[in-house]
């Protein structure tokens, strides 16, 4: 998963010392009025409370066991045959109905006879240096056959030499700062270090600037646990396996296209599916391979040219350099990286299970979260399969024992490469595209459950917010600690951790990086992404899409009691439990409503001025955004009105209403360039990890600002923008 | 509008016998079994005779006589002030709700001050011809001011000069047989016959083989009553007013585009909306101009070069030449081709009235007419605005009286400048693109109402043919004589007319022409074009878009007891009165995957060989159809085995599955180059006015030979048509 966060554990050592805590779920006192406090429940309250105590952390330690028992990368036996059916067989003791999706998709593997490198060459051809591409098994579980050596999914196999640059987090902003620094690095291989944006970005810049490949190191600062300047090869790890560091031996694998089967852009990968030739495909052209930092050390202790930027300077105990040459003997030494992987159509299967509606079967409130691991998949994904498959279960238990049974359909995806990007999701919701348009109320996603037990984090889509800060105060604090701090809910410390201006949890702008993308982006369905995370301020958990994600790693580490993945299990049980429960969907509208006033007003603010002085004013964006909010509260308020002995039609149009407003933020013609369709959110054109804010708007603006674009470009995107959010607003009045 | 017909009256003097009919109109037995037969009706038994006695063939005259008084183009007072007040008072009255939905178009005119004409000219620059614009009135109802002078919408203005070459309809074929025959083209001017393919087309492939200029004339063989080779100007006129058929003065004005605002492309022309530059809207760049018989025979008589072949040969009483060069004393002279039209941004207005649904006010049942004319407008469309009026009317009345409310909401359309490009009908699609893809049922069309007595006409989507079958059924036959020859119904004239291979009434596949194009190109909603029609053997009634359609040639000609525009209405109230109040939409799913088996057929048969040969099997589109069927055959089970005991949500479902299967043919990357989305019916892209079969298959396949695309096009095109048979298929099942 393309896992990001800024909150992470608090410290190892509360981690270490916190203690379990019963099972009692209380609901908490609802302080927020919102919709679902003042309509009818389909089911009885207790069945909250049943569903909820239904959820145990020893039943998801036993899933994470299982699941992470063998490496379990995409297109493997272990994940396609294996796990596949243990989440089948499981899911049909549980579940009304289950279905495999089998999709034939492109997929990408390092290759064991013609192994990745990195090497320092001297000019007359002998090898100063030579980088191996597999990571240091540090525990006797690691030492498992199989596991991928590291490299880049999707990036073209051949060799690419010249000589050597660093260019920090290889943002478009880091090249530019080098052509100020009169730095071409046109010809040249770069050298990156992970974090800030998605590694893909950093690969297609490389390539925007002309680079003829890309190394990718973690770096110790970001990574490592060590302050700037301070780590080089004579010290000893503080890395795995003694903390939860990355070692100087750990890599970072990864996908650098989040697109789905780049053979079938728009289609879904099934055999009879015309694929597109490789050549036109949207992948990379250059070569490009991660290292670890004990790795990235050797070059960069040699490294020549003038120094760095301060803001630079990383954990690696040296100068960095901007290179171009290198220090003494190695002065016209080149680099050469030779990359092997090869790519192959494979079969990968989504498992789809299902809880049928009573009243709206053709109603769907999902829960997704994905299978396939880039090694064991410790945190990333299985900590999120062992939860999801547990509320399956859970709530599948409650229904066989006849005391409920949901109103709307729920369904439990169970996504295949997700890796190598988004695969198993976006063919899945290109298939069944126009269902989901026309029939999906919301996708709940869960990757990563727990990357740390510091606080919640979640993401999501305006009209849910309501809905999370409700179910995280229906949830027990899984931290003692904090309880005693009478902050009684996984809320409470949600909000401590992390206010907004509101005073309310901060929950961030879905862009893109798990699975939730393509039902947003595609099909306009509002949207969740959760997880239990850490509070640091680190690009990700240290040893994410490394050899060392372990079942073991959770256990020491991250969630010895499992009772922060039975936390993030309750709350999104609890939120499946309301979407499909009751009556009058628990979707705020006026939520939205407030998101694009705030949006509008950062746009004003940030650009407003240099807007109105090339002639393009805000005043029609503005009024469509009022109207927009009229209608919010006018069908928030007719959604309150609703009761017991309302007609089952007045509460299916409000309902159908509520669930309708992201589809008129879509845009079938795409935003400019992009698969992408929601004209409010999207994931940045330059951090697909981030959403970007209106952002065929702020895409044109930073064109127009870098010289490859035009105000009237502008103008046509505002008007596409203002245009959409009228046809939002008129879904919830007509 | 684009009407093109092959049935027409059976004669004049058949017409001119023909009498009244009683008001009472039975309900006929039904023979075919339909899911309408078995299920519960939302309303009592006589509401139906209700509305069908209370539409009056007096109210639809007396509409039609205030619709036609004065020429009411787009963007004219009358049009945009006169009549739009006067359909929106009238409709304030009958209806529930009345809207008004301006858009700001750009719209064309002929400049009066600069008058197009077409001119021979001898090499010293004097003028041989000089051929005016005006048509000739001929009645003193014509003699009104501000009637538009002859042009063809939306051509450029300008000046363009050559030889000039017939080429007989204009379509690809003729310009290729000339190629055939060696001659060129290129740089010179064009003479073309209306007929056969849109106009547009004719303009578009003169452009494509680089003429310079086109002018269209009417040959008297297609519209003038007349034998081949028979017409001089020596020969007194059979035409109006004498007869139905086209005075040799007169004109066939016309557009030559069809997809809305050509400076909006995709998005409604509301103020704030981005206009794209006029150099990039897709419109003709070549100087267009329509003329007379008489005119082109001026020029015709006097053209020079080898003889046409025969099938080329028309009315006119000479041998048509194919040109290059005149005969004797002109033999040097060059035409000029001169353009004044202007173009203007202008408002106009649709105006929308609705009879609220008690049960599902939110999905709509709409009725469109298009209100704009190029003249008077007395046939088209005015005589469908007038019986459009009065349906709206007798079902407002029995509304009113408490008797009846429809279960879904009722829509009627009254559609702006339909005569430009079906603007007004585009512009509000575009608007209300979401609301309408997400709750639209079905959309019936009526343009022209009337434009013969022979017998009804239809065009539909699948799923509708059986509901119209049934409603002809339910409308006594306006013809007398065809009621003594045991033909009670107007479904039985249809049937004798124009019977198909299952001797059930033809029904044509929908191309564009009129407003339910961009319903269902672009929203994918079942939809159905109504008529009265003749039965000769012409591209079209013979006086349309000229001067001479007026309520007098309706009246004298067409529909002296407005009986047969009752009948339509009838039939469209009939259509309407269903699909808004039957519990169960009498939408037939099964009708499609027969429609679906035929189209295969035919493309097996005409190309499965060709496609073998290069290595394309039709196996999966195959198995794609039989998994259509088998869902469809189910989805029609499951309606009829639906009772007044059925729960609410059952029924609900099962409407939504068959209202939506045309969403599933959609695909929002578009056909290749074009706007439209329907993957089973497009307007063919060699004549706009006919449907095209699987479009993206056939187009590509036409494209490959004719040398301009690959087999990989056609591989690509079979597996997105594939697909969205799938895609269909799963809205029936899930």
């Amino acid at each position: 998963s393309g896992a990001k966060g800024l909150l992470g554990m608090a410290s190892i050592l509360a981690a270490a010392l916190a203690i379990g805590i019963g099972i009692l779920i209380g609901k908490s006192v609802v302080n927020v009025k919102t919709i679902s406090d003042t309509i009818q429940w389909d089911f009885d309250a207790g069945i909250q409370d049943l569903i909820l105590n239904e959820i145990k952390a020893s039943n998801i330690k036993e899933n994470l066991r299982l699941l992470t028992v063998l490496p379990h990368e995409a297109g493997s036996h272990q994940d396609e045959v294996v796990l596949t059916n243990l989440i089948k067989e499981t899911w049909e003791t549980h579940l009304d109905k289950v279905e495999v999706y089998p999709y034939n998709v492109l997929l990408s593997y390092p290759s064991i006879s013609d192994p990745n490198y990195i090497e320092l060459v001297f000019p007359n051809g002998s090898v100063a240096l030579k980088t191996n591409y597999t990571e240091v098994p540090l525990d006797q579980n690691e030492k498992k056959p199989k596991v991928l050596p590291s490299f880049l999914a999707h990036t073209p196999n051949g060799t690419a030499s010249g000589d050597l640059y660093y260019v920090n987090y290889g943002r478009v902003e880091d090249f530019e700062e080098l052509l100020k620094l009169n730095v071409n690095v046109s010809g040249s291989i770069c050298m990156a270090r992970y974090g800030r944006i998605f590694r893909g970005e950093k690969v297609k810049n490389a390539e925007l600037y002309n680079c003829t490949g890309i190394v990718i190191f973690t770096d110790p600062f970001d990574y490592g646990g060590m302050a700037k300047h301070s780590w080089s090869p004579e010290k000893s790890s503080i890395g795995y396996p003694n903390t939860w560091w990355l070692p100087p031996s750990g890599f970072q694998r990864g996908s650098v296209q989040m697109l789905g089967d780049p053979l079938t852009p728009g289609y879904p990968s099934l055999n009879l599916t015309y694929r597109i030739n490789e050549s036109k495909a949207k992948l990379p052209k250059i070569q490009a391979q991660p290292i670890s930092y004990e790795q990235a050390y050797e070059y960069m202790a040699i490294l020549g040219g003038q120094d760095a930027p301060e803001k630079w300077q990383g954990g690696l105990n040296i100068t960095y350099k901007i290179g171009g040459s290198f220090k003494a003997l190695h002065k016209n030494c080149k680099v050469r990286i030779h990359v092997g992987n090869y790519k192959v159509q494979k079969k990968v299967h989504n498992v789809i299970g299902y809880i049928k509606g009573w009243q709206d079967p053709d109603k769907y409130v999902l829960l997704g979260n994905h299978r396939d691991a880039w090694a064991f998949g410790g945190l990333d994904p299985s900590s999120g399969t062992a939860v999801v498959m547990e509320v399956a279960r859970a709530m599948g238990v409650v229904v066989k024992q006849g005391k409920w049974k949901p109103r709307r359909t729920i369904v439990f995806c169970n996504w295949a490469a997700e890796e190598p990007g988004l695969i198993g999701s976006t063919e899945w919701t290109e298939q069944l595209e126009k269902r989901l348009l026309l029939r999906a109320v919301s996708y709940v996603n869960i990757d990563i459950a727990v990357q740390g037990n510091a606080t919640m984090r979640a993401g999501s889509t305006p009209t849910l917010h309501n809905l999370l800060y409700n179910s995280t105060k229906s949830v027990q604090n899984p931290n003692e600690e904090e309880k005693k701090k009478n902050r009684p809910t996984v809320y409470d410390t949600w909000l401590h951790k992390n206010p907004n201006d509101h005073n309310l949890p901060f929950i961030r702008n879905l862009g893109s990086g798990s699975d939730y993308t393509t039902f947003l982006q595609r099909c306009g369905v509002a949207s969740v992404d959760l997880r239990y995370t850490f509070d640091e301020h680190i690009p990700s958990y240290p040893v994410y899409h490394s050899l060392h994600d372990t079942f073991k790693y959770m256990e020491n580490f991250i969630d010895p009691e499992f009772k922060y993945s039975k936390a993030i299990g309750q709350v999104a049980a609890d939120v499946m439990l309301k979407l499909s429960s009751l009556s009058v969907l628990p979707l705020n509208p006026i939520d939205y409503a407030a998101k694009l006033r705030y949006m509008f007003k950062s746009l004003e603010t940030t650009n407003g001025k240099l807007l109105a002085a090339n002639g393009i004013q805000l005043t029609d964006l503005n009024s469509a955004i009022w109207e927009f909010g009229k209608a919010a509260q006018n069908l928030n308020n007719v959604a309150q009105s609703l009761t017991l002995a309302s007609s089952e039609s007045s509460i299916r149009i409000v309902n159908d209403q509520l669930f309708q407003i992201d589809r008129g933020f879509l845009d079938f013609n795409g935003l400019p360039g992009r698969l992408w369709r929601h004209v409010i959110f999207a994931p940045s054109s330059h951090n697909a990890y981030r959403a970007s804010g209106f952002p065929g708007v702020t895409d044109a603006i930073y064109n127009v600002l870098n010289n490859s674009g035009s105000w009237e470009d502008v103008k046509q995107q505002l008007s596409v923008l203002t245009l959409k959010i009228l046809s939002a607003t008129d879904l919830m009045i007509a």
